[in-house]
């Protein structure tokens, strides 16, 4: 990859835009949800709030390949394509990581959700990172 | 599924939005790509233009399955997701559906494309529609 598409894809993946994650549901059929997350260049890692409560959680249980899209805000034509899979689950039982997004995306005063008891911090390792 | 519920889903799909499409790689992984598409209401179909030599034309050969994901324009916060599986490909050598979907997202003077001739629709056959 040259140093101008990582740079590229790295301004991408530093922005506060919505995700695109996709994983993979017992029954085959593939569930895609709209994400916050937070990349980590150096360690290679994007990390998500999420629950244990909930289908991705269940469905990355069951197959651990994640992927997530994201376009580029300054232009629709470019996006960046990051798959992966989960490494590790980190128990979040005040929501730290969530008020911590949330503030990323732009609420300065983000309140803990009311599920902060069931969330977790999903660490996906990043595997290729592709797009336009 | 309630009629404001089922309005809501319908007006995103109405819009000319990206839509973020996920299929499966035949080494398991998911590839999730932004997407020009047009939504049949009636037909419980959604249609793409693609090519016969891209990834996700190999991916459903392999698995049919096929999931579309898209953001209401009018609030980040609420989305739809759309399960279904590929139903047809239809030839378009000529790219005349890829012309239809360019002037859809905003260009009237759009061009057939340089690749026209390996030029595809892919239908997708609604099986449920999701998101909030």
């Amino acid at each position: 990859m040259t140093t101008d598409l990582t740079a590229h894809f790295d301004r991408i993946l530093s922005a506060p835009v919505f995700g695109h994650l996709a994983t993979r549901r017992r029954n085959g059929t593939i569930q895609v949800n709209p994400m916050w997350f937070e990349y980590d260049r150096d360690a290679q890692t994007i990390r998500f709030t999420h629950t244990t409560k909930r289908g991705k959680f269940k469905n990355l249980q069951h197959d651990p390949n994640m992927t997530l899209e994201a376009l580029d805000p300054e232009n629709p034509l470019k996006y960046v394509e990051v798959r992966g899979r989960l490494a590790e689950v980190i128990h979040d039982p005040e929501g730290a990581f969530y008020v911590h997004l949330g503030q990323r995306y732009g609420n300065p005063h983000q309140q803990a959700p009311a599920d902060k008891a069931d969330r977790v911090i999903l660490v996906m390792q990043i595997d290729k990172i592709a797009g336009r």
